[in-house]
This record gives C-alpha cells, structure tokens and sequence, in this order.
C-alpha cells in the first residue's frame, strides 16, 4: 500500500484474499518471521481460504503453524480442509488443545469433523452441546453421506402460520447470516406449509398473519435426494435457498447454493481424481509411505490388466517370432482404439452426470456413436495403413493393420457407450473405473485382431 | 397425482422439475401424443431443465418439437443451451422466428448467443435494444470471454450515497429478483463506495443518508479477474452476490453465487471433456459427419506420439527377433509408467486449479512423488519380475524388466510434477494436454529402457 495509486491496491487486495498469494513467502520464510507473515494471511483470509493454504503447505510447516491460528477460528478452518490433510493437524493435537476443540463444536462441524474424532471423541463433543444441536446432530445421521439431509443448515427463520409480518420482521432484521432473505413457515408439528420473503413481507400490512403471504409453489427438496441432484435443483430454480424436507413433509432446514457450489465442486473434482485411482480427500502432502500405500492398490489393478493384454500378445509368440514388425507397430492398434473408445466414453459420463442420457435415448445414441467409429475407423486405418506400406514395404501387414484399426475403434465405441451405462444401472460410478473397463477391452481386442489377422494372412 | 399419498407426489414432483424424467416418454412416443407430453415437461421445467431437455433430444426431435415451446421462454431456453445443441436449432430457425427472437433479446442474452449469430444479426439486435442495454451490452465486450467482467448482471439496485435509508427500501422492495437483499451505493462517476444490506436498512432511521449504513469492508472483484478465480472469491466469501468493477473502480454490475455456480461446473466439465480432445459445448446429438470431424483431431495426434512410440520399439527389431519375449512384456513396462505417472499429474492439476501448488513448494512436492515414485517403483519391479521369471523361466529376462519399471515409474513421477507446472506457466491448460504428453513420455521411455535393457544383457 501506501504510495501507489488506489486501484492497484485494490488489486493487491483482491490477490491477498486468495490462499495462493501466500504460498510462496510462507515455504521461503523460517521461524519468527514466517508466523509474522501466516498471522497476516489469518488476518486477510476467510476460514475456507486458510483451509487451502494449510494444505499447500508440507505437513511440518503446517504443523507448526497451528498453534499461531487463533482459537475461534480453527474449527472453521478444519471444517474447510478436505479429510487427510485435516488429520495431519488433528492427530497431533494436544489434549488440551483437543478439549478446547471439542467446546467449540456444533453440530454441523461435528457432522463435518465426525469422519476425524474417535468415537468417544465424538461423545464427549455431543455430552457437550446443547439439547437441540444434539437433535440436529442425531438427525443429520439419519441420512447418509450421498443424501441432503445430512448437510442441512439450521441458519433458518421458522415461523408459525398465525405469525404476524410485523413479528417476522422484527426476527428476520435480529438475523444477520448469509441468504436470508426469506423465512419458512411451519404447522404446530413442523410440517412445512410455504416460505415468505423478505419482500413479501415488506409489502404487506403488519398485523396480518404471515399465511397470507405464504409462496407455496416452491417445492422442498426430501431430505434421502442424492446431493448431486439437490445441488441441479437449487441451481436451475435460481434460488439463494430451498427447504429440506423429511418424509413426513417435516423442515428439517435448509440448502444453500453456496453449499451447491460445494457440491459441484466436490463431485467433479472427485471424478478427476478418481479418473487415476485417487481419492478426493487426498492430501497434496501425505507422507511418502502412507501415499505409496494408497496409489498401489490401482497400479495393481492396471498390472493385472496389462497381464491379461500381455498373455493375449503372448498367445501369437510363435507369429510374433517371424513377423517382428507386428510388435513394432501392435501399440498404435492398442493405442488408437484406447483414444476412440475414451473419446464416446466421456461423452456419456457426462450426460449421464447431466441427466441427458438414459435408456430413453441409449439406442440412438449408439447409433451415432458407432456411425462416427466407422466414418473415423475408415479414414484412420487408411492413413495407418499407408504408413505402414511405407514403412515396411509390405502390402499384406498394411491391410493386416488397416483392418485391426477398424475392427478396435468399432468395438471401442460400442464398449464407449454400453460400459458407462451398465455401470451407471449397477450404481458403480463410472468415472472411476469405466476408463480401466474400457481400456482393458481395446488393448485385449486390439492386440487380438491384429496379431490373429496377423497370423492368418502374414505367415509363412 | 391423485389416489397416492401426498408425499408421494411431492416426491414425483421433484423428479419432474429435472429434464430427465421426460427424456424417455419424449423418445418413445410420435407425434400429437409427443407434443402434449412436451408441453407438460414446459409446464413443469425452468428454462434451464428444458435446454438440458432438448439437449437431450436427437436432433430431429429437437427441431420438431422447438414450435411448440411458447415464445416467451425461447430466449432463456436456447441461452441455457450449450453452443453447439444452440446451433441445430438457430440454424434452421424460419426468417419470422428469427426476428421475433431479436426483439426479445437483452443485453445478457445476446452476450450469451453472439456465438451463434452472424454480425448482421447481431447488429439488428442492438438496433433493437434501448440505449441502457446497448451499452451494457457494449461494457460486456470490453472483456474476454475469460474474463468476469463478460459476464455481469445488472439486476441490482445503485444508490447514491445521499439517498435516504426510505426510498432505499422503497426501491428495494419494488424489485423482485433472485438475491436482492443489498443495494450498492456510487458516487456521481459511478465509481463503487460500497453497499448497503437491507438488513442494516431495516435498522436504520428513514431519514438517514445511506452513506451511513455502508458496509465497505466488500471488497469489489475487478471485471478482468478470470472467471474461475470471481468463482472463488464468491465461494469463499460466502456471500449471495459481490460487485464488478472496472479499472476505473467504476461499478459495472454484479456477480452472483448462481453464476459462480455455473462456472464452476463448466470448467470441471470443460476439463473432464478437454482430457479427451473433446469440447464443453460440444452437442451429444452432434451429427455424425462433423461429430467424426471434430474428433478426428485428436486421433491424429495420439497417431503421432504412438507412431513415436512404434519408432522406438523398431529400433530394437534385431534385439525383438531374437527374445519374443520382450514384445510379449513390454506394454506392461509402458502401462505401469503411464499410470504412476497419471497419478501424479492429477494431484498437480488439481492442486495447480485450486491455487495450492505455486512454484514456492514445487520442490516439496517434487521430492515427496519421487518418494512415492521410489517406494512403488520397487514394490512393483519386484512383484512384475518374479512373475516374468515364473512365466519365463529367465532369471535375466525378471532383472531387466524389473530395472526398466523402476526407471519409467521415477521418470513418470517427475513428468507428472514438471510437465503441468511447464504447461501453466506457458498458460496451457495442462487438463487438455498433460496427459498425453505425459504417456508420450512414459511410453517412449518404457519402451527404450525395456528394449536397451534386454539388448545390453539378453542377447549372445
């Protein structure tokens, strides 16, 4: 600050407000000055972003860090880590420092923590609370980790019907929390009966009781809805917040977008990470030895898919021994249908994720999909072919690829489209594991077709 | 409806607002019964659930069945469309739809499908614009389509800071959009001062100049900030909208969580679809001539870096004639590598899009993959050499491809590390070609340190 103009402090302050802008000067700086300047980061950025920085941070800075973050704030930052990198922290906490942890606790970071605490943890923080974060508590486990009910907020004005505007009012202005611009009302037994706005409110005669006002066209999200779909919801009614409803039609509370966004980003980036066998709560810094562990199990499973390509490369030794240019060129086989097939795969975990395909329009897409195989199949064995008469001089090993190449593109597109959606009816998402299943069947039916067509037509 | 209970219906009601649930009577049905079905899914879904419908359609359909979707929402539904589904429709829209749709485009929406209309159109439909929104429209351009300043919306109230707190909340109360619970306050220029909640309104004198009400903590997010990083500040700020300004700090409009919402879930699936050569706007319906066209590209592309990796493997024909072996193994040497190496490369770009890895501890990260890398790389080679000397009976044979496992899966770990930071800082996307750049690495580096291997210590 100081001698530059405004706007370029504003700018400054735009970037100090991200986790990133501290990265840096926090690895290159040591001791006394490094917690000068983490105590500057705690003082410009939200929990959410601190959440971040503690995580781009190797686990011994990360750990000698903590103890500089004021109390207040470190439940919200621990709730903002993804699970890992939040147990570096909470494993080496002190039992003091976890006593006063615990005190802190409401239900909706229990809720968020719970997966961290021990058992007897998690008691000791509920003994703790009062009765009605204990009910909210107990009732966000009805619901499991997939479904809205377990993530509802409480942050909610709830009114009786007989309420009047001028009493609602008067509980709306006592609220200062993000979204609320609307109240809900609700029966003597909870049931949810309609929202009323802020605006609505505002507009009506004070003494008249706020079910004269009621918005009753919008619809509460059940509380079992799967939290991606919630999330679509409350994206595409354009809306700041949407009740959350038990079977019984009882308010359980409410979704905000912002916990939608989460959502969003939550499911994509665990798709992403899942994509290479990763889980989305992974820290950047696990300790080398407990990370090693966690990426063997899909390299072990990738070996025994190689395994199989191997043995079915193995079962032409005898062809492969007289005719050594199919090894050279067998990859390119393996490794265009591969591409293919992932092409019309993704295309498909996403619609599916979209809600746009289902078997309603399976059929005609299969019919696409195979239609732009053989139009790709057809050109590229053209090109591959040539290539290969160039190259080794032999007509009969381009026709040999050629063929290979269209034969693989052709199933790698029927598996594209059949792999997602039987994975998707076997509730297996097929983000994790639709690109090994389909890999698998391009490099087996690849190395297959051209090492056989191989041996039918190159051999002596 | 009807003779079930009524949380039954409440819950079919939710199913209904989602494009999907019509997906499947809209294919299977033909004609006047179609029609019908179509206009109740209109009846039930919001603008974007129905651009997600038609999406969904072939593109037959699609055209069939758009004359029937009431004029009033046509505009929303095509700007909930992606790009491309847009165009099956525009392009075959009849002179007369054609301008009737000019006449109700805004500035907002005509930003969104500039895209898909000829300059000609574009200009009519400024023509047609009052002068408000023709600048509006004009401040958009300003910006790239990277850039939140693109973007902003224009529902807001502004204030001038001596406005009194009762005609804010009388101008407050006469506008009835999504996330009106503030007003922003600029001084004669236009230049942002800051806002004012209604809330704080609420709890004001009537007479009181709004000035006084100000909350000037909100830290404007400036209109060339890429819209990922607005998105962001918006999650983390936990707030239902913030302000745009320009250079200047002039208050251009607001963004609003929603937004943020949205782009948010356009990037990851702009990634998710990248990773395959493939376009966020790309039509799942896409015919199947250009739908081959596009992806064509791609294919290309993985043909050359797989005829590099056949390149490599002909350079040990002499060596393959000899040890068939060595073409029965090596795509195992070449997978594992691809893997780890993938492995690696995702946690990077996920922590490169989430600001958590910065060039300040990429040597961190650096020596804990290749930690991993180590750990694995030895594991693995063991367990993929025992079975090699088990298959092959060669103790020689185990050795060699044991050796070359290590190396690729090491050089794979710091691929997967240099690779996406190179790309970043060279402003590449490293979702869109990390990946195969990275298996072009462990590919021609498997294949080599495999091959050399086995010539160096199998042959005479």
């Amino acid at each position: 600050m100081g001698s530059q103009s405004y706007y370029r402090d504003q700018d400054d302050d735009a970037h100090r407000a991200l986790a990133s802008y501290w990265v840096e000067p926090l690895n290159q700086l040591e001791g006394e000055e490094q917690v000068q300047v983490f105590l500057d980061a705690v003082e410009q950025l939200e929990a959410s972003e601190l959440g971040l920085l503690l995580e781009s941070l190797p686990v011994s800075e990360r750990r000698a860090l903590w103890p500089h973050l004021p109390h207040e704030a470190r439940v919200d930052v621990l709730v903002a880590m993804r699970v890992e990198a939040r147990d570096t922290l909470l494993s080496v906490l002190e039992p003091a420092q976890m006593d006063q942890l615990l005190d802190d606790l409401d239900a909706e970071s229990l809720i968020e923590l719970a997966d961290n605490l021990s058992e007897e943890l998690v008691d000791q923080a509920l003994a703790r609370m009062d009765s009605q974060q204990r009910t909210w508590y107990r009732e966000s486990q009805e619901y499991d980790e997939e479904q809205i009910g377990r993530y509802v907020d409480h942050d909610v004005v709830v009114l009786p019907p007989n309420a009047r505007v001028a009493a609602a009012l008067r509980m709306l202005r006592r609220y200062q929390s993000a979204f609320t611009d609307r109240a809900y009302v609700v029966n003597r037994k909870g049931v949810w009966l309609g929202e009323v706005t802020l605006h609505a409110l505002l507009q009506a005669e004070p003494d008249t009781p706020v079910r004269h006002c009621l918005d009753d066209e919008v619809v509460p999200i059940p509380a079992d809805t799967p939290v991606l779909e919630a999330a679509d919801r409350i994206e595409h009614a354009d809306m700041s917040m949407l009740p959350v409803t038990d079977e019984g039609g009882r308010l359980l509370g409410r979704m905000t977008v912002r916990l939608g966004m989460e959502i969003v980003r939550e499911h994509y980036e665990g798709q992403l990470m899942a994509s290479a066998g990763l889980d989305e709560e992974a820290d950047l810094f696990l300790p080398v030895w407990r990370s090693a562990k966690r990426r063997a199990l899909w390299l072990g499973i990738n070996l025994l898919t190689a395994l199989l390509a191997a043995w079915t490369i193995g079962l032409f030794e005898q062809t492969l021994s007289q005719v050594v240019a199919l090894a050279v060129l067998m990859p390119i086989v393996a490794s265009m249908g591969g591409i293919a097939g992932s092409q019309t795969l993704t295309l498909i975990i996403r619609g599916l994720a979209l809600g746009q395909v289902t078997p309603g329009n399976a059929l005609a897409l299969c019919r696409k999909e195979i239609g732009v195989a053989v139009l790709n199949g057809i050109v590229w064995a053209a090109v591959i072919g040539a290539v290969t008469v160039l190259w080794f001089g032999s007509q009969a090993l381009g026709g040999v690829i050629a063929g290979a190449i269209v034969i693989n593109i052709l199933v790698a597109a029927l598996a594209g489209v059949v792999v997602p959606m039987v994975l998707d009816k076997l509730e297996i998402d097929p983000a994790l594991s639709g690109s090994v299943i389909l890999t698998t069947v391009t490099d087996v039916v690849g190395f297959f077709t051209f090492l056989g067509l191989g041996t039918a037509f190159l051999l002596g």
